[in-house]
């Protein structure tokens, strides 16, 4: 089934699409801050969003936009400000944003979807965006996917983007995404964004279902510290320029654009995890011979959500007692004498019993993959306030502090721990990162 | 109600109980390890424990014993190995130290509970286990309260250890406890130990019951790392020595004792926060306004958990977004648009938006409270890698490695957080401590 194709072009690679992302001047760093995406024609609409009783008024208006109709033409997406706790001023802000790009696009009110990402409380500077919006328009292309990646960027190292094809009756079909984390990552719709572009055809109803299921099975599996945000968003178009057969009900065309889809969810969830604040490797736990697999879901995430279990990866030290005792607490029924536990190739313990292992391979096993995955740097680092230090000198944002695209290698050597708790056939996948120094001193340097 | 004095004496200051605590030879460092706690007759008993599928033999063993009949006499307890993840072995271990305790008291069998702390997947090694049960017995006094308490500590800074005194019809009643944290802390009975002895005379259900609330509102509202442990316990004796009329069900008596029960709880279970792994400073975080308490509880609970508003403290930070964004995410329903948020006495939002507040006097406000509540200087670093070089050069543990007792006044100077999400009567409160870059020092460098 996995007889996809990568090719480049991210959220533009399917056909129909345009993006583009500039400065608008929304973030004191000066760095990219407003991102558009447009399909040619109106696409079937998708959405999960965050489940915080604190939400930005951004995900109120989605979800009521989708819930009237389940299609839309474009999504306007700032960062620098998450517009959340801003009240009816915050809400009004999102409305005549939408306004101001359906005017612009020359759309139907209500076909143009909103999100933010930035700092939670602040009002998002009107007069900017609204000069941004006219600016960024016209620059809508087929070739500015990065940039629009760019620009959803928060505390993100690198940006987040992928691209997929798969012949459906000899013709291709494409999906593309980007997406940005980099903290506050975790189940629930943790504090990322999402966006999917696909040139299939597809029934609105159906389309929710593969993208909630997609979301179970990549955004909500990931964490990086725990905290869910005000503004999680994930949302997928379909437009049906791919000229290939309308898929409007189960069977196995679904099953491969869901695949597809999953694929393309996954890259970007994991991308977020391995770009987790101060993250040194993608933690991959696999967990098998759960009843079923909601309940394998729940012990992976817990087993990556485990501060111990991360400190411990952070300091390469293979210590299976805090997986064993993680497991333990996530809530899910099993036989500790079933516990099987294993770090790579390494076997920590099996029967519910710690086994003798070769300690400094394994630890060595954490080193090495943590070797393989290292992150491509960044020209500059990208704290804002550095940020802001060197804009004092250039009233431009210099291109060294534009970030590098996440490579594909960096998410093929994950720490991989996975756990057994028994034959049933119930299995699940979670991706973390381990807990570093950096992500404290991220967390108390900087007010998000 | 709260007419209780503080006295000396810790779990020896009610009538009938003598404890010990000595060095056994079960810890790598020569540290204190072996810890017994006798009543002079047969007590009420009762437990509360971890609700972790991974459980330690001992685990089982009380509950079993508890199960069979809700009294005990003795309590043994090891540190250095939690005695988890050891299979038949373990469990054999805990049935034979449990044995040997009774025969040496000369008890019934099934009179003696066990607990362990320590490193998980390790067998306790059991001759010196044997040689120090035999030597442990001698050693049983009125005045040995805080030798027990260093001898239950691990990664602990600090002993926790308290007594309350209240008169019920002009005779004394006496609570005393001693506790252990100090990473792992976490809702459900983290890895912590608590021992509560009583003087009075209560019937076993009802004692049970008043120590399953105190739990919930004391040991269960606490949280380092959000790690839940596999050996968790609170075991709680009543053995009626205070010749005060036996209490067999609610009214005026039951709720004085309970009171002071809790107050014992909250004590030791703040004293478990506030010496939590790399901790500068203890948080109170006080929700208000919920539809009833379980809810105030559980957003407690998730504030005080959130990596970010932890990391946020550590930063000294007033950073009011991370904490409505972790209320938001406790999954307990509620406006947004009521919400409120307090550091101490800096609003720094109501009705879901922000106020103009003066940030610097906020920050300065946990510098101060930090400040207030330094933990007192143990005489030298108590790593075991240190302790261990030392040593090297002294076949006797010296008195420098001993813990100092964790001061009342460290506890009296919290950084609280208030947090109202509605007009409901509704209220609870959760402690927890900042997250540091020594946090991360400490479970990256050393197994556990």
């Amino acid at each position: 089934m996995a007889d996809w194709r990568t090719i480049a072009g991210g959220i533009t690679a399917p056909r129909g699409y345009r993006a583009a992302g500039i400065a608008a001047g929304l973030k004191p760093s000066g760095l990219p801050d407003l991102a558009l995406i447009v399909s040619d024609v109106e696409a079937i609409a998708a959405g999960v969003f965050t489940l915080s009783q604190v939400r930005a008024g951004c995900v109120d208006y989605c979800r009521q936009q989708l819930k009237t109709k389940a299609a839309a033409q474009a999504i306007l997406c700032n960062s620098g400000q998450a517009n959340a706790s801003t009240g009816k001023q915050g809400w009004a802000n999102t409305v005549e944003s939408a306004q101001l790009v359906a005017q612009a696009l020359g759309l139907a009110e209500g076909s143009v979807l909103i999100a933010s990402t930035g700092v939670i409380g602040r009002q998002i500077p009107m007069e900017p965006l609204r000069q941004g919006i006219a600016r960024i328009v016209p620059l809508l292309s087929e070739d500015a996917s990065e940039a629009a990646a760019q620009a959803i960027a928060t505390t993100d190292l690198v940006t987040k983007s992928i691209a997929l094809e798969m012949d459906f009756d000899g013709r291709p079909v494409r999906i593309g995404g980007i997406s940005k984390g980099s903290g506050m990552i975790h189940p629930n719709m943790a504090t990322m964004l999402g966006f999917v572009t696909c040139d299939a055809a597809v029934s609105p109803g159906l389309w929710q279902d593969m993208l909630a299921r997609a979301a179970d099975r990549s955004f909500n599996q990931i964490t990086v510290d725990g905290d869910t945000s005000t503004n999680d968003s994930l949302i997928a178009f379909a437009n049906g320029q791919s000229r290939t057969p309308a898929i409007t009900g189960p069977g196995p065309e679904a099953e491969r654009l869901e695949a597809m889809l999953t694929q393309v969810c996954q890259f970007l969830a994991k991308a977020i995890a391995r770009d987790g604040e101060g993250a040194t490797c993608l933690l991959e736990i696999q967990v098998l011979g759960a009843a079923n697999d909601t309940d394998a879901r729940a012990i992976a995430r817990t087993v990556a959500g485990s501060a111990l279990v991360k400190s411990a990866i952070f300091g390469r030290d293979p210590n299976w007692g805090r997986i064993a005792a993680a497991a333990g607490r996530a809530g899910v029924m099993f036989e500790q004498d079933d516990l099987r536990i294993e770090l790579g190739e390494h076997v920590l313990m099996d029967q519910g019993q710690p086994l003798g292992f070769d300690r400094a391979a394994a630890s060595q096993y954490i080193v090495q993959q943590s070797a393989a995955s290292v992150l491509p740097q960044s020209p500059t680092v990208i704290s804002i306030a550095q940020a802001n230090e060197l804009l004092d000198a250039a009233s431009e944002p210099p291109q060294t502090f534009l970030r590098p695209p996440m490579e594909a290698q960096c998410l093929e050597h994950p720490v991989v721990i996975r756990v057994g708790v028994g034959a049933g056939s119930g299995s699940g996948i979670a991706w973390g990162c381990d807990l570093s120094y950096d992500y404290v001193k991220i967390n108390a340097e900087y007010t998000t």
